[in-house]
């Protein structure tokens, strides 16, 4: 299975694949200092809070190795994307570990690496769902190119087919910045797993005429009470398959659980630029543009969430992430 | 109020707005014989069910004129697009009319002035449904462009408008062929009606935030027991209504109505071209795509009817369209 890794470590040299270009191009670009990866990931090159934060992590490493000021570089990589929660927690690690006077290469590779036992861990768990000759839905990329090694909501499928479960993906487009036929749909193909594009509005009918068997997305937060803050467009899925009586998975790892805020319509939702609505379409010129990133979708319509610790409807059991690199 | 009509009869010339090129350009061509009506349908100069057939009775009218073959221009005109129910209506009762030896051209006027009739009865009863500072939320073309005049489900639009009310819509910018983007919500600009652009996903937030009091559409076909066939994503669009308790209405004519075909499942859902969704976006070089033109909303689904006998929830009154000019 050839799957594509955002962020590459090899030989003390660091290497991002530059996802504005994909599909067409597949590009890596090597990335010699902090200040290089705090623009890489401004400019979108790296995407996804884990794969954000573990490009931010060893920024902070290659600031270390090269002795220039950390908190200089913690302030430049955190003002990249100053909204990317993972991004202010590798950080801010990275920071804890220099003044217990660690290695930060190594700290790096260990948030990488516990990125990788992460996805395997929700990949091991959820795969389960994924009987013989099934067909899933998933929205946006939740996968190896938002996180590292197979992703969250991908995860369960690349390790169902690497086990010889055969079974089929519909991937919506995910407008209005296309992250499905632009990412999943090349992450898929690349692993060699069937599946088929559609635009955002035709779930419905898929699983009115039966063709839907599950769905699974990511999530970006979740909050206490089990709603799941993620890209736009989830919420509208997340009541079809409700409506169809198809199963709604979340896929995220335990640190995506947010204690702190109690429900869904606590959290602020960013409104993009119309620009990303408009651009590249026939629109009248000057038209007044909706561009919510996100939506909240009800834990009532969640079935179960997929997490490094198994698949759960009970998000009450105080879901952590773990922190230190395991043998 | 500057409405676009799609199709203009005056002094005996025949003059059709090419669809194709809006909204960056408003251009009427001249329409010469049945041949190049049939070559504008074909092409999608003209688009929209009720707007085909009155395009193709002028067709008629014109061979009928110029001494061609009725039989000929018939058939030419039919194959247009077969599927589309009112293009054979409109030629049949060409044909009906010529064997009764009648002015071709008095009876597409009338064909004409009945559509334009017809949209003003459902803008006049549908109206009653806008109160002043709603929000509406609307799918795909089912507006002047497609019909006549007024258009279905953007008449009571029009005619709130008129009547000074003041109201907002979103429009869906329905993909994969952007319907609402480049006609609806040109047409609502030419109107001077407040709307802002919405990616077809969008609907379920802002339905969450109340920020919608009720979703109009239109259809192509009604069938005996209520359930509607319209453009993909309007059962979607239904669903999520529906889960909010938002208030959906199907705008079209009485001639929409189907007693023949039993419900919505025993309709063919016509599959289009995988390129209407891959072209101009960054897609995975031949990746598989189901592109369903239609689906169906179950009648549970649908608040009432508007037509332009009424708005009701009751379809088993024999809504038929009447045929014959009224002075």
């Amino acid at each position: 299975m050839n799957l594509p890794a955002p962020i590459r470590w090899e030989d003390g040299r660091l290497w991002l694949l530059d996802q504005r270009r994909l599909p067409d191009q597949v590009t890596f670009e090597e990335q010699h200092d902090a200040s290089q990866i705090a623009r890489a990931i401004r400019n979108l090159h790296v995407r996804g809070a884990p794969a954000i934060g573990v490009a931010a992590a060893y920024g902070m490493a290659m600031a270390w190795r090269d002795r220039v000021d950390l908190q200089d570089a913690a302030r430049e990589l955190r003002e990249a994307r100053p909204t990317a929660v993972n991004l202010a927690w590798a950080v801010d690690r990275m920071l804890a570990a220099a003044t217990r006077q660690e290695d930060l290469i190594d700290e790096a590779r260990c948030i990488h690496e516990e990125d990788r036992a992460m996805c395997e861990a929700i990949g091991r768990h959820g795969a389960k769902l994924i009987k013989p000759g099934s067909s899933l839905l998933t929205h946006c990329n939740a996968g190896a190119l938002a996180v590292s090694h197979l992703g969250t909501a991908t995860a369960p499928m690349y390790v169902a087919h690497e086990a010889g479960v055969r079974f089929h993906v519909y991937v919506d487009e995910t407008r209005p910045v296309l992250q499905g036929s632009r990412l999943t749909s090349w992450e898929l193909s690349q692993a060699g797993i069937d599946h088929t594009l559609i635009c955002d509005s035709v779930a419905a009918h898929l699983m009115a005429d039966g063709a839907v068997d599950l769905v699974i997305v990511g999530a970006d937060r979740v909050t206490a009470n089990g709603d799941t803050v993620n890209k736009i467009g989830t919420r509208a899925l997340a009541i079809v398959a409700h409506y169809h009586d198809v199963p709604f998975y979340v896929a995220c790892p335990s640190s995506t659980f947010d204690p702190t805020t109690a429900a869904g319509s606590d959290v602020a939702i960013e409104e993009r630029p119309a620009a990303e609505v408009t651009d590249g379409i026939p629109a009248v010129t000057g038209v007044k543009v909706r561009n919510p990133a996100f939506d909240v979708t009800p834990a009532e319509l969640v079935t179960a969430y997929v997490t490094e610790r198994g698949v759960t409807g009970d998000i009450g059991d105080g879901l952590r992430r773990k922190s230190g690199c395991e043998p």
